[in-house]
This record gives C-alpha cells, structure tokens and sequence, in this order.
C-alpha cells in the first residue's frame, strides 16, 4: 500500500486504554493556536483513533494551563529555547491538559502522550503526578550527508528522500519525516551534506529558494528549524569572485548581500553549518587566516537575521605521511581550535565529532570537550554506521552515545570534590523548572557552573559553561528505503537519538524498549527478546572488530568489512603500527603527547599503559603482544578471544532474532533476519583476518588451540 | 592544430635518402588493385612527401612482380594467411618493388619502405638484397576493453575514441587508427570489452549495424579483420529466452538466425571474441556443459560465415576462500580446458593469458602452453599496464614479451634433442618462402613438427601442431588522449606489440630503436639514451613492486599501487601467505600441484626450490625469510636489496630523460616527465612500504642498515 513503513507512527491497535476517559478530553494550555498546534491536535486525532478508536475532544485553553504564562518566547539563546520546549502534562478535572510556553512544547507533549498509549503504559498512572520534561539539549540535529544528485553520502539506506536529479523533492513523506523526527524530540536539520559541491553549492541562489521555504514552512509546522549546509568557497564557485578570505571586504560584502538574499527568500531559514579546510574542501586556512576568522565573518553577518553558523572542528591533514610518526591527526582538533577559545563570536558553534579520529566504534572522546571553555559546542555522532556496522551488522549506538555523555571531561579541575551529584548535573529530566542560572551570556570571562558539572552531557546542554548555544547534533542514517533506515533495527538509533537527545537521562535499556514497543510488539517475551539484542551488540560488533582501540582496520573507502592494513600505509593518519614484537600508536607523552591534551586526571590515566583501560589502551600506547592487560589476558590472547568471543556472540543475537520467527511481522522479521546472515559472514571475515593477520606477525599461538588460518 | 598525435606516422623532413631515385618510382606488383592497394599508394605518397619532398609514382604491375603470382588467396586458414601476407621488398631497374600475393601483403612492404625511410635508413643498402618478410603469427591481434558509455575498462588513455554515449563513432581519427596499427602489422581488432554488458549487448542487432559495417570497412581497407566481443548470454539477454544451453535446440537455432542476420549486415566482420563463465560472466558452466560445447555451438554456426570463435581460458573460482590453501587459482585454465583437447572445433582458438593469474609483472607461463597439442591457440598479453603501472609507471613489455614467446614449453617431450636449433623455429623473419609443412589440419591425431619446435611462439605461430589458425592479441593501452597511450613511450608498447607479433624474431632494442627514430629523434645520442630508459625498465618495475614472483601486491579494484595485504585476504585466489617465518605458495608437489601442469623436465624445475629461478621462487615455493637464493642472497635481503635498488634505478631512469630536455619535442619532454614524477612517488611508496611490512612482520634488520620505517 504505502511505499514506506511508519515506524514508530505507525498507531496500529492497543490493548491499554481503551477505556481511559482522559483522552477524550485533551487540553492544550499555555500558547495562542498556530499551525504547530495545529498538527499537535491533527497528530493526537490521527493516533488516538488508529491506537484506541478514540477521537479527542481538544481544547486550546490558556485559563485551564496550570499557571503558564500563555506567551510564544521569542527564541534567542539555548536556555530560552529550552524554557520555552518544555512541557508539562497534568491530568485536571478529566481532561489531559498539556502546559508549555511554546506551540513546539505542547506538540511534544502531544507526542509524549501517544508514546505512553503506543507503549500501552496506563495513561492515569503515567500522568497521575504532573511530568514535566525540560529537553536536555537546546539544539537536537539530524545531519543529512544527501546529495542533490539523490546519493548520500556514507548512507546506506537507499537514495535521498530530499532529492532526485538536482531538484528538490516535497511530497508527502516529507511530512512524514518531519513527523517522525518531531515525535522525537529532533528541533533542527541540515538537509544537505557538509561536503557541498555542484548543485548543491547554488542552494542558496535562486535555482532552489521556493523549494527551500517550501521545506522550511513544513518543518517549521513541527517546531523544525531547516539549516544548510554552506560552501565556503561560495564567494569563488557561484560569486565569480577570486577570493574566499574571511577579511577581505569584498568578500564580506558579498556575503552580506547574499544571507540578505537568502533569509528573505527562506524565511525560516536559522542558519547553516560549515565544513571548512578539511580534507580537501575550502577554507580559511587557505587564506593564511584563523577557524575563527572564517566563522566569525559568516556569523558577524548571520546575525543580522538571527542565525547561527555551526562550524565543523574535523580539520586534520589528510595528506600525512605514513613514515611520520610525529604527525597525529588524533591532536588536529585541539591543535587547530584550542587556541582561539574566546575568539569566537557568540552565534558560532563548534561542532565537534565525539572523538579525535571519526566515528570509529572505541575512541577517547575529544579532549575538545573540556578543553574549550569559552566557546560555544555541539557533539557530533553518527548514527549512519559508516563504521559501524553500515546498517548491515547491528550496531545499537545509545550504550555508546551514553558513554560519550557520561565522560567526565574535568574542565572545572580534576582535583576538586564537588557536593553537586553527577545525575544532577546530566540527567536531562527534571521536575519544576530547574534550569541553570541566569548567565546568559558565556562572555569572554569564561564563568563556570560548579565543578562536578564536567560531563560532555554537561558542556553540550549549556549548564557548564553557560553556553549561549549549545546541543547535539548525529549525522542520520535515513533514505528512501521502505523502512527508511535499511535495517529496520537500525530504526533504533534514529529513535533513540532523538530522545537521548531530548532527555538525556533515559537508560539505553529504556529508550530500546520504547522503540520496540512502538515500532514492533508490546508482547512482553519480544519485547525482551529484542532488547537482549539491541543492548549489547556494540559491544559485539567492538568485538569482532577493533581491538583495544586500534581502530580503522576496514576496507579503504568503503569503510565496510575487515582489512587490517587497510590505512595502515595510507595519508589519513590512521595507523596500527603493528610489527611482529607489538601494536599500538604511543600519544603518551615519550610519543604524539595527545594524552596530554586532556585534563588531569585522564591526562595522566590515558599517558600511562598501567592506568589506561583496556579498551583504549593500543588508542594510546604501543605495546608488546605479551603486555598483560587488567583483565589479567596478553594482548595477543585478547584479540584472539575477543574477536572468537564476538563471533560467538553475533551468532547468538541471529540465534535469539531466529526465535521471534512467527511472533513478529514478517517483513520485520526477513529484513532483520537478512541483515543477520550478512553480519555472520561479515563477522566470520572479521574475526579470520584479524586474528590470522596478528598470528602470522607475532608468531604466538592461541591459548585455546583454536583455528587460526 | 590536430587534437592527436601522428605518432609514427608523423612523416616529418628526414636527412637521409633525399636523392634516392628508387623511391621516385615504386612498382606493386603480385596483386590486382583494391581499396588497400589505393591505400598503400596513398600511403607512400604521403610519407615520402612529408618526409623528403618526393612524390613517387607508383605502378601496379602484375608482370613485373618477379615472378610471384598475382592472385589473392581466399584466407581460410593460418598458413594462407601468412602465405598470403608474405611481402618482398627488392630493387629491379630503377624502381623499389614491392611483390606479395595478397594487397595487404604489399600495404605491408609500403610501410617497411616508409619506416626505412623514417628511420634514416639508407634504403638502397637495405633493399640491395631482396628483403623477404613473412609474418610470424596469423592473427595479429588488439583487444579493445572499450565500453559503448565511452569509459575503458583498465584504460589509462583517456576515453574511448570508438564510443560516446553509447554510440558508434566514425572520424578521421577511426582512419588514422587503422593506419597506425596496420603500418605495424596488426590484422584483427576486437573493437569491445569483453565484459559485454548494457548496450554493448545489442551489438549483433541493427541498432549498430550500420556503423558497424562502415567500420569494418574502414578497417579492410587496412587488412584489418573487425570482431566483435560477444555476450554468452544473448539468448537471453537480448533474444528474451530463458536459456543459454549450448546443447538447447532453441538456442542454437537462435544463433543460427542470429549470425545470418550478423554477417549479412556486417561483411567485413571475421568472428568472435568470448568471455564465458568468468569473473560472474554467463556461460556454458551454468547448463553443466563444458567450455568445448560452448565454443563449439557458436563455432558451427560462424562457420558457416567462415568465421572464427575466440574463446577465452579465464575462467577460474573468482569467489575462493582465502582460508583454504588447496584451490589454486593457477591451476585453473589448465584444470577446466586440458581435458577437453582435441574436443574444440577448428574454427575455435582458445585464447590464453601468458601467465595462469592476470597479467602480473612476472608470472611463469601458462602450462596450456605445451599442454594443449590438438587445439587452436592464441597468446594473449596486456599492453594496457593494468599491473605494471597504468602508463604512469614507464614498463617497456617488449622484453617481457620475448621471454614468455621463447619459453620451452617441452611439448615434444623434454629428453629429446632436435636438430633444429630454436632459431630456425621461432624466427618470424625469414628469408625465402620457408614455412611449415603442408599439412592443413591438426584433427585429432596431434600430427606435431620436430620437438625443438616447442616454445610459445612456435605454438602459436602454429608451426608446433600445425594449428589451423593461431596468433597473438594484446590488450591495448590506447584511448582518445592526444597521444593515444597516456604517457608518450607507452606509445613504444602499442608499436612495439605489433611488431613483435608480425616478426617475432626482433629484439627489444631493434623495436625501441624503430620507436625512437620514428616517433621523437634519429639524433644518436637521443636514441640511445631512450633506448637506455625503455630497457631496463620492466626490470625496474618488477624490482620495486614484485618480490622473486610474489605478485597481487597491489591496491584492490585500481590495481595501481602498493598495498600488501591489498588482495591476501579476499577472494581472488591471490595470496603471498606471508607470516613471521617466511612467504609464497606451495603450488608444488606437496601444495597445490600446479607445479606439475608442467611438461618436464620443467616441472620438475619449477617443483623444487633449489632449481625453481630466482625469479618464480616465491610463486612456486613457501620459503622462509632466511632461505638463500641462487644470487647468494636471502629472501629477506633480496626484498630489501631489490627495492632499494629499483627505485634507485628509477631515479636513473628520470634523470636520463632529464638530459633530453633541450634536445626532443617539449610536449613529449614534458608528458614523459611529469609520468617520470609520478612513477618517483609511486616507487618510493612501493620500496618503504613493502620493505616496511616484511621488515615489521619477518624483525630481520637489513644488512646494510638502510632506513625502513
């Protein structure tokens, strides 16, 4: 019927609820109707009908709204934006009310309420206290790397649904993307991949600005704000000018007749994102100027129409020389934006990947995070799986994405003892209207928040720092496939960064059950059944790949399946240097000195290969075969058992998906179960070719006698 | 002005035989005039003109073709067609005459009269005795990997010059093509991929009939045979059937009607080229029949067209896994085609790699050389520098060439002595009528000539067995660049191929010195001073990329440039099996076998490591690192020797072609230098990271303490 599955919109029959009077009488308090609402109240229609026969009766009230202040906040900072997204839902009299500043706040709550229904939880008892959810980032953004060709790049999920043959596409599943991700909690997307070239780079002329606004009025409708992704060298490749200098005026003047053009034209236009001197593309570096001189010139003039420029920190030479071993693309990030913390103008982000490298599945997080103090970021994930997996092996990311959130940065000293909890800092759901304080501007006096608030979930929601901007930002796994993610369980790492991202304080375990309650059974042996998948196939997939950190052992450009030496000669600064005494890549001090980069104590706990964890400790230092790890194992053994151990493992996961054969839709069933045969042989190469490459070079035999080839 | 090169044809003033009255008047005699005499004549007078400003008259005369008979001989056959192409040069009265029995005989002795000219050869001392050339192989071959969308499969040249969009095109350049190859003596061209795929299909239909046929035309009026690659699969692919049985009666009678259709609208066309059952090619495989039956079905049914069917031997398990050591790639061509000898009808030529893989640096020679008694063979080589290269890398192949042609191959049985001496039966150029006996057909009996007889260029040749047809065909390296072969002295390959394969008793430096003096200077010092960088170079590439016949260490896919472990752990059936103790594959008695596909007593050679050459060892042996070579030298060491000294060598190489800088052509100067500073890179990439990786893995230092990183 349709050509694309509705996941978790799907609002198929519920056994809960059935009979609960409260949403017969739904509530909407605290805003003045506008489309927003309007799709709010179409939304609980649509699903409170499919789910429950019911059809609501709803009322946009601003008396019945709990003492909110029935005003639409003009949004111009990261803490007004969350002031006015959060929502509250209370039940009153018999009716469901939702309270929020904003039109977007009450559409969550919306979306809240269909959750708990979808997830058949009892709807009296969910709401019986007021639950009020402050979203735990201001900016939730979705990366598309879709190309106006219809490709994307290191997407693997079908062509783009945004374009076809250089045009842009609007139809109904436009819609029902902006539903989908709106569901979620997501409030911002670039549509466009960073790397911007032909077409692309004349998005922002008139070739595409009523397509553009067209997107940006449906977006908008669900609290959506639409970025572009900017060629730097727009100035060259469409003005017909000989300079991309971020001081020259001519330059400059261009630029500002251009956003004037542009956010006239695309009236929702919020800002753009910048991929910048980096491997290969345009920027200021060319020009002998600074990051901050390209940023802060496109900023200075975004400001006039109260845009951001979010600016990429993944600038790394990428024409390194294997022999050198000096030379660490795990120190570029710092290197290049450390020096300038302060210097960049309060409407520029910094976008900064989660670690050094790029999306491997175990690095160190950037020592960026800490590190910048006066500087407003964003984290960058990927949920696309370009090394992770590619929508092929299961790669559920959240435990990852938790783990990143939850690293403690020690910004604000590492010696100090704070009386603050670390859940009181991070968790992104809390009760009343808890905020941070009033600080609205980080300043260039760097003013900090207590001294425990150091998680990186801390410094991207805007607490630590104050920030004036601030969020989370994953590049997305979508296209046009049917199932829109290419493995339907794939699906859960779009859902789950939506609302890890929205509430930061969810449980991976949480978040897993929600999407497989509303996107596949509420029977709770399925339920179950898929979560004892989900959960631990990260650390699988590490497994029967990437030992104790090592990293990019994958195929060359495609960046899919194993191939030990595959960038060990190559000029991309990803290295193994494994030899037949040892492996590993020394950034301690006595090397690269990128341990360094971080605050004490992870300083000194990354310099050391006693104090290092295991899982990172061949990311920091290079060391023999028969170096002793704290699990008590050599290195050698523990590449040969990790990688036999995840083999095993990935053959269980198939094992227990096998056994929800009849118990789930079918179509369900066959794309997972299909994706499963190919991780086995996927994982069976993994597992032969790393474990036979380092028995060929070391020459030591596994304890366990098992076959190595 | 022109947007290609003449290369050598380029006709330009020449010092020598300005007064030479023999080329003032020319007599043809032997045959009556056709298109390729009018071509021939053509001919003449352009070149002497351009290059000494004499406009010769030009006689046909039967009566003065001392004493050859003027008639044309229907080619039915290899023998014919030698008999027939068969040229002399001699001086009677005033005139330079030049005899054959066939117009194409005549074309040929023209352009030896213009390469003696352009060679500033003195032309009476040449000609003073007869001047007998009697081509050494039938079938004088290119292979154009042209795909119709315009792209070259493994083509480094540029685009196609015979396809745009899928469509036929026809210019002068089609002309000046013909040209060229045919004053070199190629007389067939396969003018499409042997990947026949897309619109590449619908050759055999009337969507290119019509160019097709004013192609071939073209082509005849050169003695140059047009065929086609044809897509196994067509019954199906085209003819909308469900099979492509060989044995299925609708599919012959499919054929049958299909080939009539053919060769009525195209009359020129001489047969087939088939890539069947390779690399995830449809054929006779799939239907459980044999390769003869394939061949054969499609040979009948040409015959009646008097047509020929080139069948491919690449067929090999492209799907192997690298886990299992007793499938061997090497093996295969023997495997699936020796047991099937004397099976293939006569209008069948198999057509074999030189070396049983694909065209590596160095490889032995295929054992269906000396294998095969009862079958039809061509040699196939690769002009196009797949491996060795890309036209980046300088590898003059013509030494290569020479010593896979006078391979023993000991099909007459190794203990024998002959009294022959292998001159007198691989030297194409001879003097007289002497040929090989009369016998026309090698049936079934294997009726074979005296066992000396037994090198690869004596098989194909067609003296050995008495073939019926037989020949050579290169891959070509041409494509629509301005100089036809990307860099300008891989130019040396394209002419040296043809050369080599009309007089095969030619040396290496006879062919380069005519490539030098014909295409960039007949200065001495510049002629020799190429001649000194087109010699050594194969040896020079060999040395930095290939240890003692390792091969595949290349990068997957491109195939251009080092990578190790590029193909060691996928597919292909191309491993080295390097651990920390040694490398090669065991193909000898104890591994694979493949040792013994060979005739004695070269199998017994190739079986053991202590006689196996130097060069091979590694291909038939797994040898540690210690073990010593014939030089005396280690494994190891030869590694680290033989990569040191190739890239030294190549600098030679560049800093030779710099003392030309003043002295040749700039734009040929400046072509052959910037590939020079190409092929630096590339070398020294090659030597670090092969002496890097066996340093790393094997822990043996180098003697001489050279720096390995």
């Amino acid at each position: 019927m349709d050509n694309y599955a509705k996941l978790w919109l799907e609002y198929s029959p519920k056994g809960k609820n059935k009979d609960c009077k409260l949403l017969k009488n739904i509530v909407f308090g605290g805003t003045a109707s506008d489309r927003i609402i309007e799709n709010a109240k179409k939304e609980l229609t649509l699903g409170l009908k499919g789910m429950l026969d019911i059809t609501p009766v709803i009322t946009v009230n601003f008396d019945e709204a709990a003492g909110k202040k029935p005003e639409q906040t003009a949004l111009s900072s990261g803490k007004e934006i969350l002031d006015s997204e959060e929502y509250t839902v209370f039940i009153k009299d018999e009716s469901l009310c939702i309270s929020s500043k904003s039109s977007t706040g009450i559409l969550y709550g919306a979306f809240d309420i269909l959750r708990t229904v979808a997830s058949e939880k009892d709807v009296e008892t969910v709401y019986a206290d007021d639950k009020t959810v402050r979203p735990s980032n201001p900016l939730r953004m979705l990366n598309h790397w879709d190309n106006m060709d219809g490709s994307i790049e290191r997407g693997y999920s079908g062509k783009s649904f945004f374009y076809e043959n250089n045009e842009i596409v609007i139809n109904e599943r436009t819609v029902d993307y902006a539903r989908l991700i709106a569901s979620v909690g997501i409030n911002a997307v670039v549509i466009n991949n960073v790397n911007v070239k032909q077409a692309a780079s004349y998005m922002i002329t008139d070739r595409y600005f009523a397509k553009l606004a067209e997107l940006g009025e449906i977006f908008a409708g669900y609290g959506i704000g639409l970025y572009l992704s900017l060629n730097y060298a727009s100035t060259i490749e469409i003005g017909g000018m000989d300079s991309a200098d971020p001081l020259d005026e001519g330059v400059k003047a261009w630029w500002k007749e251009k956003m004037a053009e542009v956010f006239k034209k695309i009236p929702t236009l919020k800002g753009f994102l910048v991929k910048a001197d980096s491997e290969g593309r345009p920027g200021p570096f060319t020009y002998g100027r600074t990051q901050a001189d390209g940023a802060n010139m496109l900023a200075d003039i975004a400001k006039e129409h109260n845009a951001l420029i979010i600016w990429r920190c993944f600038v790394y030479n990428c024409r390194q020389d294997w022999r050198d071993k000096k030379t660490d693309r795990a120190r570029a990030g710092y290197d290049n934006f450390m020096p300038m913390d302060g210097d960049y103008h309060d409407n520029v982000i910094l976008q900064i990947k989660n670690g050094p490298m790029d999306f491997q599945i175990r690095e160190p997080i950037s020592p960026l995070f800490g590190g910048l103090k006066k500087t407003n970021q964003m984290l960058e994930v990927q949920i696309a799986q370009e090394y992770t997996g590619q929508q092929i092996d299961l790669c559920y990311l959240i435990p990852m994405f938790k783990e990143i959130l939850e690293f403690k940065t020690y910004c604000n000293g590492g010696t100090k003892t704070s009386d603050l909890s670390d859940k009181e800092c991070s968790d992104g759901t809390v009760t009343g209207s808890e905020g941070w304080s009033d600080i609205e501007d980080i300043g260039g006096n760097g003013s900090v928040k207590p001294d425990s608030c150091d998680t990186v979930a801390d410094i991207i929601s805007g607490k630590t720092f104050n920030s004036r901007f601030s969020g989370i930002a994953a590049v997305t796994n979508t296209g046009n496939d049917f199932n829109w993610t290419g493995d339907y369980l794939a699906g859960a790492n779009l859902f789950g960064f939506g609302r890890l991202a929205f509430s930061t304080g969810l449980s991976s375990g949480e978040i897993a059950e929600e999407f497989i309650r509303m996107t596949i059974s509420n029977d709770r042996d399925v339920v179950d059944t898929i979560k004892d998948i989900l959960l631990p196939s990260r650390a699988i997939y590490e497994k029967y790949t990437c030992p104790l950190g090592i990293g990019w052992m994958v195929k060359p450009n495609t960046h899919y399946g194993c191939s030990v030496d595959g960038y060990e000669y190559d000029r991309w600064g990803t290295y193994h240097r494994a030899d037949h005494l040892g492996l590993g890549v020394d950034r301690t001090d006595k090397g690269t000195g990128y341990a360094l980069q971080y605050n004490e104590p992870n300083a000194s706990v990354y310099n050391s290969p006693e104090k290092c964890p295991d899982e990172l400790v061949l990311f920091f230092h290079h060391l023999p075969y028969t170096h002793v790890l704290h699990s008590g194992k050599t290195v050698i053994q523990h590449i040969y058992d990790s990688h036999f151990e995840g083999y095993a493992e990935a053959e269980q996961l198939a094992a227990k998906w096998e056994t929800l054969r009849d118990k789930i839709d079918k179509d369900i069933f066959d794309n997972v179960s299909e994706r499963f045969t190919r991780q086995l042989y996927n994982a069976r190469e993994w597992r032969d070719q790393v474990n036979t490459y380092f028995h060929r070079i070391s020459g030591i035999e596994d304890e366990k006698g098992r076959e190595i080839y």
